[in-house]
């Protein structure tokens, strides 16, 4: 994954177009489809998207879900079939979109991404939806945890589910979504205080990395979780397509990504202030490292001098001015003495700097 | 207690799923209830659940409290008894909610958290909290230091209290958990207090990460107080469950809650301006340390080759170019003279340097 | 003064308790009392709270100013005499209240504090104010400078103070408080330039310490404006107490206070900008300290080496390999041209570094 | 290109002067008009400004297009013949304008610039847009990428852009323009990447470089990007010149220029992490420098000494005191063994100080 | 200048006090009086301010400018004569205000600042307007270049400026104060560009302080063109004093104002980067630095103390275990190979640690 995470169509294209980057891509979609209410339910799994078509005119509610990357044959089925507005379905194939909702006509189009641990980095996988009167139209990858409890809740007359209209399967999808931020921001949580610690015992090289690894997965799920405030704040005033008892349920998930973005913006902080101690802890490290260096080369350097001087080859003989101590009986022991005077004075005057 | 301190029910979940995690937290609730009104009191410690719901309905303000961890037959309780809304009750287990307030039809449900030191850290304890025409249900551990002066002021007759409805009782729980915040931001002043004369006078290894442990107290409490601003200030606009006269208590806890933002962020400007000052003081000791092995360095460094050179052995005999320095009658003298200007000439030097 | 310079009931304190903390806060209050309109004045100074009563059922306009601590008397005479509203009381009691105007019925109560020089510390200090239809009642300590000339001005029968409501009054005692900021903010002013001399020319150990106590003042200074600026916009809208020609002068007020606040921010940004140029002076300076050290260090350390080498006593008699060096004629000379090569190539290579 | 990239007349000019500044600026402008609706299409191409003309008055949409820097006479031009406003005008001619849209009666002026690579460096290039009732006046330089696709389509008697009004043309257009933004941040966040991976594994001494020219991209693309949000931001609520279809694709537009925002705040926090990380890097690498230095140094210096100690020629004759250890039978052996205790035991200090 | 640079009463002075500070400030006025109108056309330069009376009463339009420090005289003509609030001639004394619109009755009063190069600083140069029906008043200092052009505008029959009223001469004032602040940035602009390079290649120990003085000067600018953009905001509302045609024209400053302050913070932006890599640049040269010093030591330090060993006096005859290889035939070769082996394997850990 690069940082650039959005594919787009190159400028000038004209807008709503609806074609798939690259006609190679053809992984075959795995097209599910539910047409229930209170009473009935009739599920179809792998069928073909032609065989949908007729369950949309039901009077049941109805629910598409397309799992895969979106082929040329299934964005001609959304704009020609489902007669969806070009410019949402355009953004079904740029992936890397900007979690939104958008109304058109009597469809309501919501685009959100949510955030996968893959390889031990963030990833987000986009996940769009469709909404009418009384059919949904989900499009994901890799969305079998999110759409199999749903599939056995549906298989179950007395849940909620089936009772209720594509609304609050509607909300069932975007809370799951949301959702998802909890287990990651839990990890990066972890994370950090796995990195607080190592920070205040002892940082190793890596750790700056590490710590910068985990920031960028912040930016990441910024990122992700900000637009989502904004859509699921949207959709609590779309009183056209939520009934007063669905949006109830919206108001939790608001109060969902609420609490994500204070965590997210905790977490923030708490990096910030994590970096401050590593670097200051660098250069308590170099300050000691420093001292010691001082204090046994300043201790040594003037003593390595006089040893020199007493290791000179002056003649003696030539004049009484000429390192007389050399011929002194005690010229030894008075050198040591010397020494040891230097030390002490040395000693006493890194006491006082406080520097041992 | 971990960075994240929320439970969540994982994704997936059915929206106002009531069930308590684990269903071995059995521990003993304590329930307390009182039935008043100006005239009259009726007051029960440790009943059972089933023994608070006669009193509801009576005319009397009812005010039933439940400490301990929510317990499945609590849940149930609330749920069906007293008909509380499940997507309320579901919050009252996730612990770690954001404060906010909630309107279900004729109920009022506010969550809020309050600062108790534990281990010299901040844990943040939730309080939940449910207030119809004519009773509150309150729910929250260790609620000692809360409830009993509480309860005495129930006794009190003449207290106004007994003469006021259960949104005043409700108003001072609230204020009573949000001055919670005075005693710690008190406590955190003085810490930061501490810490200003430590950096400024003698700032040791460990300086830093006491201030970081203060900046990540400041950040809890932060991610506590923020939401209670807008309770607060929803509070105050919800003239159904609360009377004009209680609102006028309800703007003087507003207060409160502003002047304890105001602190912490006053606060968290402080702790940035003291991580500043830390910093440069450990570039002050470096510079320091450096300018002293710097000058001694550089003052014997040259002496000691010079007494190096004299400790040549160059045979003097060869030629009267080998060292004839050696033979000079006053070559020792005139080596001592060499060493002084070298020292003095350094010394001036490091002396238009400011050094020492 | 310490960091936290709020006074508090401790939590769970009945609200609107006007207990004074310490029943031993005896000091002597002082009271004057005005009853004033345009033809009459009635002023008594250091009179008993209980001889302003009937002033204020007169026609007149009444002003009472109490300078001191709050005693209990006082207390319960503003609550019984004057019925003023207990929360108010309450807060002129708890110093270290955050600016806030708040109407109670037919009184506007009103709380600034304005900065004064203590020790050279700027230390806050309470000001209340109780505006009725036609009284008003101030109490603050240390209050001579600012009351003194409004009395002389209120003996001047001429002066607008006296044919003007005491709205007029209520607004010159504000706009004197507000105005305390300038001649704060040019002390911090001249602070700052002369730390920015300091820093630029030669920045000492206790530079950083005093540019961190400029910053604390305006953080404290800062605390204190802010909230001032939004009670004057309060006042500013408060048409049932103020008369319109009023107003035009709490618009001036309000112009002081921004005015005061853009100082401050100028002055935030500048002391940040200093401290960058300071830590970057300590590198520049370590910097400097480093490539002496490094220049002497490198220059005399080979030399010493090769001196070593020809001290060493290997013995010349036993082979011809055995430093034959030290046997030539011209060995020592040579030993110079060694010494002035090494030296010559190394100056090159600092030279080309710039390093000197 | 210099940093202030903004043309002005000098302070004092009677505003909506339209003077182009310097007269020798004689490049042929390139101009090309096509005058279409869903039957017609009229396309010229290098014709005169005059021969415009006609076109206007006609039924069909006209689109004029014109290609180069501004002269006088294409002022006149579109100040006489067009009676366009002079101040939107003197904006055609001052380049440097901030991306806005204004309204001069029947007349929508809209002023944008879009990024283009240009030696390496971003530089932003101006597009000015007349939209009336049923013409469009284009000028910009540099814009065949733009204008040729456009040319192709309106020749294309199928394509939308044939059967909607200048409305849906001027949409195209400033889609085009601000999807831009895309290819440049890509290209951006491909340099991020790139430098991520540099400062991690080995930052030279070009690196801090590179990371603030791409952090002066981003500046200088913000400052581009910004004020175009504003702009979609305003066209989408002009009801007058836009029909509902066309806001419908402007809305699509606003996503476009929101997730480039998007996009550019994260890229601005990544670099400002990278910095962090670089910092730190060097501060890694200098305590491990320093740390070899101290370890090399501290083990020799006082060996050094030892060494010095027994080369002084102390006169062993004189006196049993001056250096008995030299005439020791094991005195060398004994030497060597002091220095394998000083060595051993200095090791077992820096191994306790885990320094290597 | 000072930091502070503004002017006022000390705090207590009654409001709308319009004493001058100082008696003796009697610089010459210098005032000068247009009466016009599309037809007629009155000039007088030099007048005294008694003679500008009668023309305020005349049915055309009235302009009366005044050059030079307010004098005692001025003020009472201002408030007496002309009539102006006290409130807004205290404001014309008091320099240093911030840019504010204010509206009296049936006079609008307007405060801008301007910036100035004065000794390479910039100064902010005070501007007060007073807008009537039909007349205008301006005061301001060394205001001839703003000056003289209207003048010879106005003496041109057919400009704009005759045409129309005080509001349009009153806009064209505003729009060359506000437009003054583009050379200003330019040159701001160019500095930082030069300190680029400087920063860039070989930053100086000057650099910092040249960066610091920039930064004060976006500082200073910021401060006098944040409040101009609420004041144009303020004027393009004012449908009382401009016409609709002036309003246009207002909306083009709006516009230029926006720009300045684009531009300013693009330079606040770009000189936060500036210093960050200088501080980066720093810290390179520092490891540079080191790593010589540490090449250098490391490499010496351990021969110095081998050929150390070497020199000691150690008494061969005493045993055959005093160093014996003083003795041995190839004993010098042999430590030559001793000090090559050293070296390579020192310069071996070097490159692997990239040193060189």
């Amino acid at each position: 994954m690069t940082l650039f995470g959005k594919r787009y169509h190159p400028p000038g294209t004209p807008p709503g177009t609806t074609q798939v980057g690259d006609g190679s891509v053809a992984s075959a979609l795995s097209v599910t489809v539910a047409d229930y209410d209170a009473q009935n339910l009739t599920l179809h799994r792998n069928v073909t998207l032609d065989a949908c078509r007729p369950f949309i005119t039901t009077e049941e509610h109805t629910w598409i879900h397309i799992d895969g990357q979106p082929t040329q044959s299934l964005i001609n089925y959304l704009t020609d079939t489902l007669e969806l507005h070009p410019l949402a379905v355009e953004d079904v194939i740029n992936t890397g979109q900007r979690a939104k909702v958008e109304r058109f006509d009597d469809t309501l189009f919501a685009v959100l991404s949510y955030p996968v641990k893959n390889d031990g980095k963030i990833q987000l996988i986009q996940f769009s939806l469709f909404l009418g009167g009384d059919f949904l139209v989900s499009i994901g990858e890799h969305s079998g945890a999110l759409v199999e409890p749903l599939m056995r809740r549906l298989q179950d007359t007395k849940s909620r589910l089936r009772s209720r209209g594509c609304d609050y399967l509607f909300y069932l999808i975007v809370d799951w979504l949301i959702d998802q931020a909890f287990p990651t921001l839990e990890a990066l949580g972890a994370q950090l205080e796995e990195l607080e610690v190592r920070i205040l015992d002892n940082p190793g090289k890596d750790t700056i990395a590490d710590l910068h690894f985990v920031k960028r997965e912040l930016i990441t799920l910024r990122r992700c979780l900000w637009p989502q405030r904004e859509l699921i704040n949207d959709l609590m005033r779309e009183e056209f397509f939520f009934k007063d008892e669905t949006r109830v349920y919206l108001r939790d998930t608001y109060d969902h990504i609420i609490q994500s973005l204070d965590m997210l913006e905790t977490y923030r902080d708490l990096s910030a202030s994590l970096l401050d101690i590593y670097l200051s802890s660098l250069s308590v490290k170099m300050n000691e490292i420093m001292r010691v260096l001082t204090v046994i080369s300043t201790l040594f350097i003037p003593l390595t001098f006089i040893a020199g001087v007493y290791g000179m080859n002056f003649d003696t003989r030539k004049s009484p001015w000429n390192m007389p101590e050399l011929e002194w009986a005690y010229g030894y022991p008075a050198f040591w003495g010397l020494i040891l005077l230097t030390v002490t004075g040395l000693l006493v005057f890194f006491r006082r700097k406080r520097w041992f």
